[in-house]
Order: structure tokens, then sequence, then C-alpha cells
């Protein structure tokens, strides 16, 4: 069976619970489909006599141990949004299992231990709370984040405790011996295939700083009220997005996705809006610089339009700048191979960013169609998804042997 | 009893049965508070030795008769939106009655017929039609208007009948001997307030153009979508809002007031905005020219910014100039008086609209404050509204004696 045939047939067999009645999968963290799912993996990877073992919160190893104990950890999240794809997430799961039984087949016992890692949560989806999964791995998860609620008031402690997970107060020792991390992603967006490249080579997850503004004018009238008496909350408000708009600089990014108006109706000046603000970018002292002009931008706006404004920051993290030793070892290994790629930041957040904030990490994109994700119509070529697993096979013969 | 204090007394007594929650007026068309309102006007005014009598469509004129049939019409609208105030409409009817009650008393029989009209419906509050009441006077109703359902489902036409009213197919007799039509009303606005002056003398009342545009553009990832490949409808919505505003010339007003968007998630880039846009002129010319260059401005700027637009305008009404020889009879009579006027445009519309387009009419308005209508908020203060009352009663001296 040849890879492509290795990966249409693991994800037909990864996905077997999670079907919904949108035509997509739902998985969401601890759920009835979540823990099928886990269980189904550890049962058929231990048949291939590779070890697949539970960490106290639900993480699943599966392990092809090698001489030594250091590790490099392949992994991706098993959860999906509500209504999500075949692809985020487990193509990184199903990815580092092709491999690593093709490891163990063709070159036998690595020098390294190669473990593929199953990823409990990365969404946020169930419970309002992202990076379960990776930061219970690399310790940096929190004790209070137990008693974050779902929609059905249920606490992840106690979903958790349903399935006989439980959070381990004393950091694990298991993430000493874990030397590198590798996660294999679709790109979720359009530059690999609008530039026809095969893999993206990621060298950056982007920070992100989120903001609510909120904006007070005055309704009024829309007859009675001369436009130089008006203080219309609407008008300041799309001065301050076409500003906004025109102070984001080379490989940033900046949206207004989310704008309410009030009282919302056509025969009354627009009294109060509220609007977020997302702004992405590779490189700190660029965000911080964009975030105190688009602060000044706001407020000079406010004040030549007469209205009062509120920013209220609410997510700041910082890039995180990949591995660049990594980076040229696979940049060497495409040239090798001619597999076309392009160089990139990723605008998302992955797994990858809870790690290579502390161990040496690699990220690889495979182009998505049409950048469709987080949605039932999500899906990529079968020849880009078996590249990036061959991709994968080829860099752990090189690391790993 | 002074003018002020009828004015006050008047007031409680009309307002006595459409009290609501809010602490606001509710007399919706064809309610028991609007039936109860009616009749209670109707039985005190033949108290008075002054003829009170229906239309078959529930107008309610009350008449005290000249030596001719050659009639002024006085008049407003008894009905008010949901939770509305105690001025808006029902001021113009107490001033009627207070002015004619008055010139029976010191002035005896005039030589015009004096009739003050407690029109049935301006708002468009319950059936989602506007200025039933006076339409049925000026015979420009239309009889498919019957049709229209309450938000209860219930029709006009059954709604009239409930009261035994009833739709009169031919033109009724009464408006031919109607010479001039008087309103006088709230400004609901806050340029007399500005200006410190007592009394509005209107020219226009402004033409209003309407219309819904539908930007589409392309939802994507707020974070793996560079912006060079967007396809952002709030962006474009914005640049749109912003030129629009540019293009009103002196003494015309443009609102967005509505404005949706889809899918409204901060981290999606906007696919699609909806939004109103009302424009407002007491000049036919220069409303038709804005209105060429805004349709050229939203397909610019779609173009621009690579979205589709679709620009539906679903209401184009022309502005009504009310009558010149009115106007300079009122301005001389505030100077002979030293009352303190503005000569000013309506931008809301209202009763007189209906009649000055066939008949010498005239609207004056009496300050607002803080501009407030259409609220429990909306007063003006006794004195200023008694000032109107007295204008009306010297007005009427010199025209209808």
């Amino acid at each position: 069976m040849d890879i492509k045939q290795q990966v249409q047939q693991k994800i037909d067999w990864i996905s077997q619970f999670a079907h919904d009645d949108s035509g997509g999968l739902t998985r969401l963290l601890y759920s009835k489909e979540w823990s099928l799912t886990q269980d189904l993996i550890k049962e058929e990877m231990t048949k291939h006599e590779l070890s697949s073992e539970y960490d106290s919160i639900g993480n699943l190893f599966t392990t092809l141990n090698g001489q030594t104990e250091d590790t490099i950890l392949i992994g991706s999240h098993i959860d999906t949004v509500k209504n999500g794809g075949q692809l985020d997430g487990q193509y990184g799961i199903i990815a580092g299992l092709i491999a690593i039984e093709y490891c163990q087949q063709y070159f036998g016992q690595p020098q390294k231990t190669i473990s593929v890692v199953s990823l409990a949560e990365e969404e946020g989806s169930r419970f309002p709370y992202t990076f379960w999964g990776s930061r219970n791995v690399v310790n940096t998860a929190e004790p209070q984040t137990l008693l974050i609620k779902d929609n059905d008031g249920i606490s992840l402690e106690e979903a958790m405790k349903n399935l006989n997970f439980k959070y381990n107060q004393s950091p694990n020792e298991f993430f000493k011996s874990v030397s590198h991390f590798i996660e294999l992603h679709i790109e979720q967006g359009q530059v690999l295939e609008r530039t026809q490249k095969q893999l993206g080579l990621v060298t950056h997850i982007v920070g992100q700083k989120r903001f609510n503004v909120n904006v007070k004018g005055q309704a009024n009238h829309a007859g009675t009220t001369p436009m130089n008496y008006r203080k219309d909350a609407l008008l300041a408000s799309s001065k301050m997005i076409v500003k906004l708009n025109e102070l984001i600089k080379q490989e940033m990014v900046i949206t207004v996705g989310h704008l309410e108006v009030f009282p919302n109706s056509s025969n009354v000046i627009v009294g109060e809006v509220n609007f977020s603000i997302d702004l992405r970018g590779k490189d700190v002292h660029q965000l911080n610089q964009v975030e105190q002009e688009l602060i000044k931008t706001i407020e000079m706006t406010a004040q030549q339009e007469q209205v009062e404004v509120e920013i209220d920051k609410y997510m700041d993290s910082e890039p995180v700048e990949l591995d660049t030793q990594m980076h040229q070892q696979l940049e060497i290994l495409c040239q090798k191979n001619n597999w076309s790629y392009e160089v990139m930041v990723s605008g998302a957040g992955h797994d990858a960013q809870i790690f290579g904030q502390l161990i040496p990490t690699a990220l690889v994109f495979v182009p998505s169609i049409d950048g469709i994700s987080h949605n039932p119509k999500e899906a990529s070529k079968i020849e880009d998804l078996a590249l990036g697993v061959k991709c994968l096979i080829e860099y752990l013969k090189e690391i790993a042997y």
C-alpha cells in the first residue's frame, strides 16, 4: 500500500466515530467521540508492537523506542471545532503514525526514540481554553483551568474524571527527554495554493493582539439633526477601520471581523458601536509599534469625530520563532528531493507554538483547497497530504537514525 | 386660566387613556386607547357647542362654523409610536382645540369656518403604512392599503370594522371646501434650542431617498489570509460610509443607521455587509444629483475593493414646498409680536406634507428639549408650547376673521 492509500485509509479510520450531521466531524474534548477515537488509536498501535500510553490528562503517546531515551516528538491535536473538517489536527497525528510504522518496518530501531502524540485539545471548542493538551506535555497548564465549565455547566475537571483522567500537579518527567517537536498541519490558507508550492516551511507562528473597541456617540433623529450637530458613532468607527487598515506593515494582518451598531435603525443616527480588532504579526517589536499607532489613531479619530472611545485589549500573545536549524535541515531536504516549498509565517495558532517556546520545533504545512478550514468542506489533495508524510519520514530518517 | 395652564391641562386630559409601562404614551391606530381618546375629544368638544364628527375612517373634525364654508383646517395626528412621548402629534391637536375655543369665546363667529382635525394615523406604528389619516382627508389613500396587516395578523380593514369605521372608495366632498392647512408640531430636533428661537417657520419638508446596500466580499481566516488576498466587505463598506458623508451639500443630511456584518466573528474576515442609507434634502435637483454621485461612489469603491455590491432604493419621496404667502404672513406676525423665529426645513415627515402638495399649508415648530422625541422623555418648555398656541390664535384672527 503506497503512502497516498495509507493516508486515505487512516483518515477514514480515525474519523469513524466523529461524523456529524453537518457532513463534517465534531470531536470535542473528553466527549464520547473523543474517547472512542483515542482508544481506537491506542488499540491499533499496540497491535503494531508499538507502545501506546496515555498521560494523566489523556494525551496519547505512541512510541517507537530508540537506543536512547532522547525523544523526537511528533504530533497535533485530536479535538475538532464543532462541525469541523477531516484534516485540522488529525492529519498531523495520522502523518506521525504512518511515519513511525514506516520507520519501524523499513529502518528498524532508531537511535533516538520517536513518539507520536495525539494531543487531547487545542481548539478551545468545548471549554474556553486552548492548548490544554500541549500545555500539559510541557508543564505550563494552570490548575485554575480545571474549574472552567462547558456550555452544559460541566467543569474540565469533572469531564476528565468521567474518563478516569486527572490533572497532575507535579510536572511530568517525560518532557525532559524530548529534544525536538515536529507538527504537520494543513495550511488553512491560500498561500501554497496560489504560489503552487507543495510544502510550507514555517519560520514563525504569529503573535496576536486582540481588542474590543467601544465607540459612544449620540443616537439622534436622522432627519432633524443637521450634519454639524451629529456625533455619529458609525461614521467615526468607519474612519477608524479605514485608518487601521493603513497602519499595517509587510507580513502583518489586521481584521475587524465583529461589529455591532446601536440602535441599528435606518432612520436613527448610530449612537454606539462595538467592534473587534485582531492584529497578527511575526515581529514582536513591529506588533508593539503598530499597537501604539493603533491606539493613537483610534483616540485621535474619536476626538475629531467628538465621540468617546474605550479600547480593551483582551489577548496579547507573543510571536514564536521556530527552530532555525530544523528549518534549514528541512529546506535542504526539500531541495534534495525537488519538493517545491514556501518559507512562510503561520497566521493561525498551532500546538507547535507551545513546544516552540521551549524546545527546537518545526511546523510544516501542506496546501489547503481554497483555504477552507473549520468547515465540513475542509480538504487537501491526497498527493499533497502524502508528500507531507514522505517529508516527515525522510526527515526522521535523517535526525532519528 | 391662561394659555400655559390650558396647554398643561389639555395634555394631561388627552393623554389619560394612553399611558404605558414605559412612562410614555402608546396609542396605536384603532386600538382601545385610540378609540377612547377620539371619543373623549368628541364628547368634550360637543359640550363647548362645537360640532365634532368622525369621517368614515375615523378622522375626527371639531368645527367652529364660519359665515362661509371656506375652511381653515388645523390638525395633526392622534396616534403615537410605541412608547412615545406626550407631544408628538397630539400637541398639534390640543393647540387647535384651545385656539378654536379661544376664537369662539373672544372673537365670536369667524368669517371662514375653522376646523381642527385629530388625524387617525401618521406614524406607521401599527401597520407599515404612514399618513393614513391625512391621505383619507385629501383623497389620496389607496384601497390596497386595507389588506396590510399588523403584527397580530389583523388587517387594517378589520381593525377599522371593529370600530365601525370603513374606507370610503368615493372621494369625500369636504376637502373641496378646505382652503388652508395649518399644523403645529414639536421640532424633534435641536435647531431651535441651539439657536434660542421660540418658533420654527418651516419652508420645506424634505424629500427622502432610502436605500439598502448589500456588499459581498469573501469570509476568510483572519490569520492565514494575507492582506492582499482579501475581499473584506466591512473595509469596503467603511470606505463607502466615509465617502458618502463627504457627498452631502448644505442643508442635506445623510445617515447610515442600520448595518449588519456576516459572519460577525472577531477572527473571520467579514464576508458580507448590509447597510441602509437615508438621504434627505429640500431641493429635488440636489437630491437627484447626490443620488447619482452616491451610486457612482459605492460602485467605484466596490470595484477598487474587489467586492460585489447591490443597491436597492426602497423609498423616494419628493420634497414639499409649503405655502410662501402663509409663511410671509407668519413671519410678519412674529415680527409684530417680537417672537423670535427660525426659518427652517423639516427633516422629518409630517401630515403637513400631504396637505402641502395640494393646498396652501403652513407648518410651525416649537422647540424640543434636547431634540428628544419618539421617547417617553420627549418634552418642551410649557412657555414654548403656549407661545405656539398664541401664534396660532393670532394667525387665525388674521386669516379667518
